[in-house]
């Protein structure tokens, strides 16, 4: 006699109409032996659908079709793959819901790590994904081949006036892309508004004198209410592409941002505050964080720590997260890896045969190194650049 | 002779005016030897305020007071220990901005730990806090002492009418907060107003019967755009209080529900998607996350794995948060550290000797086990746990 009857008839009696059978798809990496491994799995499937004992829920649709299912499990290289399939509507069609149907719950427990997922059709349809991606942000800035380069204003702490003197500088050199540094925000020594206006207007006065197309990405990582107000005043101010911290903001922001007709500007996710998922064994995999899930939510370039600069990535990281960028994936585009840092002279001929074409190169402090003529410096950079693309 | 005399007469020239003075100061538990650990105390400086090189910066405002400032260095226990005081104009006032100062570009970078930070008055004064604390949500309930009840309507695939009948079982056995799972949101099982509608519907019900006031607390982490419609679904309906995952939306959603007037509901934060943060070494300490950040953002209650569950906290990481939640902390009001399962009869006198009064227990599956009668379940387990609060 099942102890649990009482509850078996309840969770029977109540459950909803089956689903369409539709699932979506992820791929786990599970430390530990074998049987450990397996039993971690079944956690997975419990865990981050019903989080609810599984001995109390009878036969039905809740079983056979909410619990996340084992399609696949096999010990390889030293650690346990499991490949778990969800049901579709565990989402509600939500991002945030996806984000957390993946990894809300397991991101408490050790010894897992998200390696990557596969939308289903009708999730796939669910998200704008990037509205520029490679092609787009080509046509944007009328280049059709060769990597791309970006910089940042800053210093924190310099004026809008100051910062807006450099970005002409910078756009007088040829960058392509002129960002906000992730830090400036609405700070008081140059607030959001008058640095946007100062910004946008030195780019166009460059453009005007050079005619190259120059997009300069403002940050509008901010408050919750102030996401949105923030890009319109961009987008009206002339800005070519934003920039936002998803980790900081929430991946949705991204998603909301790409589906908004009215604002209609390239979108350049940073990765602030969100190492904790990559630098252990546990979390999500490099491609996935910077790669896919930017990719889904509608980022059309993603900024990461390129290998050998001040951060911790390494080159085979690096190129996952170019492989989850650029290779085929549902009906998504294309989208730029943008590796900040690391950029030195001898470091480029290696950094071209992993990046080639497809790359948007970040380059920081090394622009005021080599001259005191800052335009200059950036031409010297394209050129050494393009001298290790062929 | 400076080669780089251009740069720093540019950034003496274009630098913002004096600040405050006013700092605010974290602690970081930084790895390796005493010598390693201090240069990257010294690159927390510089990362997470101007992200520049240090050497193109001239003397003035940026160096003295945009910097970071180490006030203090140690080794101790195995480990590194750097109070840092940054200006408190570097937020901006945002509480988006202040955890990336904190934590965004060094999460990406290995062996730092975020343990704990202080506020300056100005950005105390910038934050609501929480809005009803542990007297307020005491109030609220009439539960002038004792450890408060929690659980969690589940699983998913019920229908609105299930979760609805168990959340006025729940309510008849005078649990005091009765949650959605953190993973319904909007599915088509349950969708978001029909079940709002029917499960605060059932707590007025059995309110009606038993006198005993509880709260439902629907889910609204939800889309970006979704948030505060549903915040104010919730309300019109009834609910007594908002479940959020910030780890999904953010911590500065939580300020948003916590600072709007018209929705003035007690806020509980749910731990998905956090965990990487705490899991290793590396990270934010656990008193930091789920206590003091939770707390100025304006949550009332924050939920966290119990020791001794299935998750993998320990039970000094679990004192460490309690310590987060109640401490005096500025002007912000103490807040209710909600530990989730590892509840079980053997293991309750321990938890009252850790968690005393000011706990809200949040109660599982272990519900549903000792007899086929909810509500008498619900009565079963408050007795057990008020005989060992004395």
């Amino acid at each position: 006699v099942n102890t649990y009857a009482w509850i078996h008839n309840f969770i029977a009696t109540h459950s909803a109409a089956p689903t369409s059978g539709e699932r979506f798809h992820a791929l786990y990496r599970i430390s530990g032996d074998e049987k450990t491994a397996y039993e971690k799995a079944k956690d997975i499937c419990i865990e981050q659908t019903i989080e609810y004992p599984e001995d109390l829920v009878p036969d039905g649709v809740i079983r056979n079709e909410i619990f996340g299912r084992i399609e696949h499990f096999e010990m390889r290289d030293t650690a346990c793959w499991a490949h778990i399939s969800f049901a579709a509507e565990s989402t509600a069609g939500e991002l945030t819901q996806l984000l957390n149907v993946l990894f809300g719950n397991i991101s408490l427990k050790e010894g897992i790590q998200l390696v990557h997922f596969h939308l289903s059709p009708s999730l796939s349809q669910r998200f704008p994904g990037p509205q520029f991606g490679i092609p787009g942000l080509r046509k944007a800035l009328n280049a059709a081949s060769g990597p791309l380069l970006a910089t940042a204003i800053k210093p924190m702490g310099l004026t809008a006036t100051g910062l807006a003197t450099l970005t002409y500088q910078f756009a007088c050199g040829g960058i392509d892309i002129i960002k906000d540094d992730h830090g400036l925000t609405n700070q008081p020594f140059a607030p959001f508004r008058e640095r946007v206006a100062r910004c946008a207007e030195a780019v166009f006065e460059a453009q005007e004198k050079t005619g190259k197309r120059i997009l300069y990405a403002p940050n509008i990582t901010a408050p919750h209410d102030e996401i949105l107000p923030r890009a319109h005043i961009a987008k009206e101010r002339g800005a070519g592409a934003l920039l936002v911290s998803p980790g900081i903001c929430g991946f949705d922001t991204i998603r909301l941002l790409a589906s908004d007709k009215s604002i209609n500007l390239p979108i350049i996710a940073h990765p602030a505050l969100l190492g904790s998922y990559v630098l252990a064994e546990h979390g999500i995999s490099h491609g996935c964080l910077f790669g896919t899930i930017a990719r889904i939510a509608g980022a059309d370039a993603t900024i990461y720590p390129n290998f050998g600069g001040r951060f911790s990535f390494s080159r085979e990281e690096c190129a996952d997260i170019v492989r989850a960028c650029i290779e085929p994936y549902e009906c998504f585009a294309p989208i730029f890896p943008m590796p900040g840092g690391g950029m030195t002279m001898e470091r480029i001929p290696d950094m071209a045969s992993l990046y080639g074409n497809d790359v948007i190169y970040l380059i920081g402090g090394g622009l005021f190194r080599h001259s005191d003529d800052l335009a200059e410096n950036c031409r010297h950079f394209r050129t050494l650049i393009n001298s290790h693309n062929k």
